[in-house]
């Protein structure tokens, strides 16, 4: 091997073969047959007429599952972080201050992306594992007047869903705020009404309840958010993302700005088919039944969720690790063993709960009994008072079997 | 259908079937079967141990690829342009003067991202269609000291390869500044060598020479170059693309940052195992050969090529328009009559080239004799001087048929 070229013989790296992981943790989802069959389509050009049908089709479907008539509805090309960086790095501007919540990894994440865009961030307190209280809310936009307000719908870090959103707008619009908000795991799996709801931007991730890998990923835009974005004074600080220049691959020009992940744009048309297909409000409907049946499962084994039932998030349920037992080695086990992923917790939660997905094409019943009975075989081994029949009965049950 | 939810059936959105076009544009090329059947794979978590070695194979292949021991060598989570923004957005920091070449039309991307990281832009000029003159570099680097020095290696918009690549880097060295390199249309198609040439960053694309969906883009940096973006003051203004952070998940540690795009990941491996059986020399070479045919056929037809052989670009060919034909008439009766995707010009080579792509799987036999076929026989219709026969034959000729 010559110089400039690695030290390892590339001929040896074989055939793609990945274990077959059901995927049941934070996200990625399982992906419905449909769309990875998609994404083995062959490509069109990014300027092909037939793709601008394509993205015309995408933007409809996003438009649908976020329950918005937004003009401005796109898949960021990237991952979710990516649209996130989207929404904050072109609504925040210089001078600008932007409200954050502290109830989980996400808001910190928000803090650290509006920073960058250089404006100043001031922070709504909760503990993680709790939601926002919208009085906190209201006297922190009363203090702060800040320019943006972001919010966390559903806190995959914590599995808290935020209740009463259409207050926490109402007040943050009283103060002339923009309110961004995360639906990265609410998209697709719970009850999420954009417009109603008076949310001024939302961003997603597709590979949560969408069941889609990620690559591109959901960003929908009001006018007067959009507008705000159209009168900065300085340009966003990425070229990449910067939505005026987005705007022109996208709206009615749709001139050229960079290459768009093609496949991926292929994937998530095929993945917000499925949700069409469906219903979202069905959709909606099938995560809590579902969800709800693991819950039960797991709290009939005797373990304990972490959330109370008013903000319980059915598309990712934080379940308290029983005393004397390590997270990681019973998520290890289960990857081993049964193939079976589920995350340990994060943050402030981190050694306390174990996180487990219930969201998209993985919202089965075969899903969810595998994972009560995988679960509770691996924790039962390892000492815990628990009784894994129990939970796969009381899961059975619920699921109406 | 209710407020705040579009205003289309969307279950009157089909199945995606879109047209089966030969591309031989600037990219996307044609994907191999191998890469869209490795992007049906069904997914694994980004954290998952066997996610990890698939990560560490496509370090070693891209090492490979790019010639180079270089350890922080990743694919970015995105298309080229965000691979090309995590380069300058991450060495050139606030008050940093960057050099940006001007004859093409990525050196102005490059110039636009460097102004929103903070720096300062100065240019050295060569006319579009032209390649930087080492002497001009060089005054250049002594006039303005820039901090880093970026070039475009096979420019996408003017077909130009820049020769003398280790005269420039060396004269930057001299100056101390770091070289970014575009590799974008490079890459897999046309001699790059980042170690033995001095190169210290290089990006590119995966859809050009790599014939791999855009999704996850090429991106290396030498130690020192990673020494320079890790003793920053200020923090890149971008969190999603912060290679200090990224640092994290690529590097030992394997920390979660974002989210990767599982599957684009996969389907980088498939596409860069097939340049390591081929051999990069030998996928050189290739591009050279059929590149070469393509070229001959065209001019034996009776058109000019902008370039001259001295900087010509294999996997970019600039064809000129003859006299009195629209080249986008051209385009389009092409993508009509035969499912063929070739593009304009651009910038100031706008209606003066065709841009006819030779790139990874579509640098075929068939495809060469099917472009100059489909190209001869819709500039005759439209009037132009040309003989179709005549390129055909010199084509086959020079394959060897």
């Amino acid at each position: 091997m010559t110089a400039g070229g690695g030290s390892v013989d590339v001929s040896e790296i074989g055939e793609l073969v990945p274990p077959d992981r059901t995927l049941m943790g934070p996200g990625p989802s399982d992906v419905h047959p449909r769309v990875l069959k998609a994404m083995s389509t062959p490509l069109v050009g990014h300027l092909d007429p037939s793709f601008i049908e394509i993205m015309n089709d995408v933007q409809e479907l996003l438009r649908y599952t976020f329950r918005t008539d937004n003009r401005w509805t796109i898949p960021v090309s990237g991952t979710g972080s990516a649209a996130m960086e989207a929404a904050i790095g072109n609504l925040v501007e210089p001078g600008d201050t932007m409200l954050v919540p502290t109830n989980g990894y996400f808001g910190g994440r928000m803090a650290s992306m509006a920073r960058r865009a250089g404006g100043d961030v001031v922070e709504v307190d909760a503990p993680w594992g709790e939601p926002l209280e919208p009085d906190d809310v209201a006297d922190a936009l009363a203090e702060h007047d800040p320019d943006v307000f972001g919010f966390v719908h559903a806190e995959t870090s914590t599995g808290v869903l935020q209740p009463d959103v259409p207050e926490l707008t109402a007040a943050a619009h009283d103060h002339d705020a923009v309110v961004i908000a995360d639906t990265v795991t609410s998209i697709g799996g719970v009850e999420l009404r954009v417009d109603e709801w008076g949310i001024d931007v939302a961003y997603a991730g597709p590979q949560k309840c969408l069941s889609c890998p990620p690559g591109a990923s959901p960003l929908t835009l009001s006018d007067d958010a959009m507008e705000k974005v159209l009168s900065r004074e300085e340009q966003s600080r990425s070229w990449y993302l910067d939505l005026s220049l987005l705007e022109g691959y996208w709206g009615d020009e749709r001139a050229y700005h960079h290459t768009a992940p093609i496949t991926s744009v292929y994937a998530i048309r095929e993945a917000l088919r499925l949700v069409a297909e469906e219903g979202i409000e069905q959709r909606w409907a099938r995560h809590e039944r579902l969800a709800g049946a693991l819950k039960a499962g797991v709290e009939a084994m005797g373990l304990e969720m972490n959330a109370p039932d008013a903000y319980w998030l059915p598309s990712l349920n934080a379940v308290r690790v029983p005393e004397g037992i390590d997270d990681g080695d019973v998520c290890t086990e289960l990857l081993e063993r049964y193939d079976l992923e589920i995350a340990s917790g994060l943050g402030d939660l981190d050694g306390d709960i174990f996180r487990i997905g219930c969201m998209g094409h993985s919202a089965r019943p075969e899903n969810v009994i595998y994972v009560l009975t995988a679960l509770g075989d691996v924790l039962e081994g390892m000492g815990a008072d628990v009784d894994p029949g129990r939970g796969v009965t009381a899961g059975r049950r619920a699921l109406g079997e």
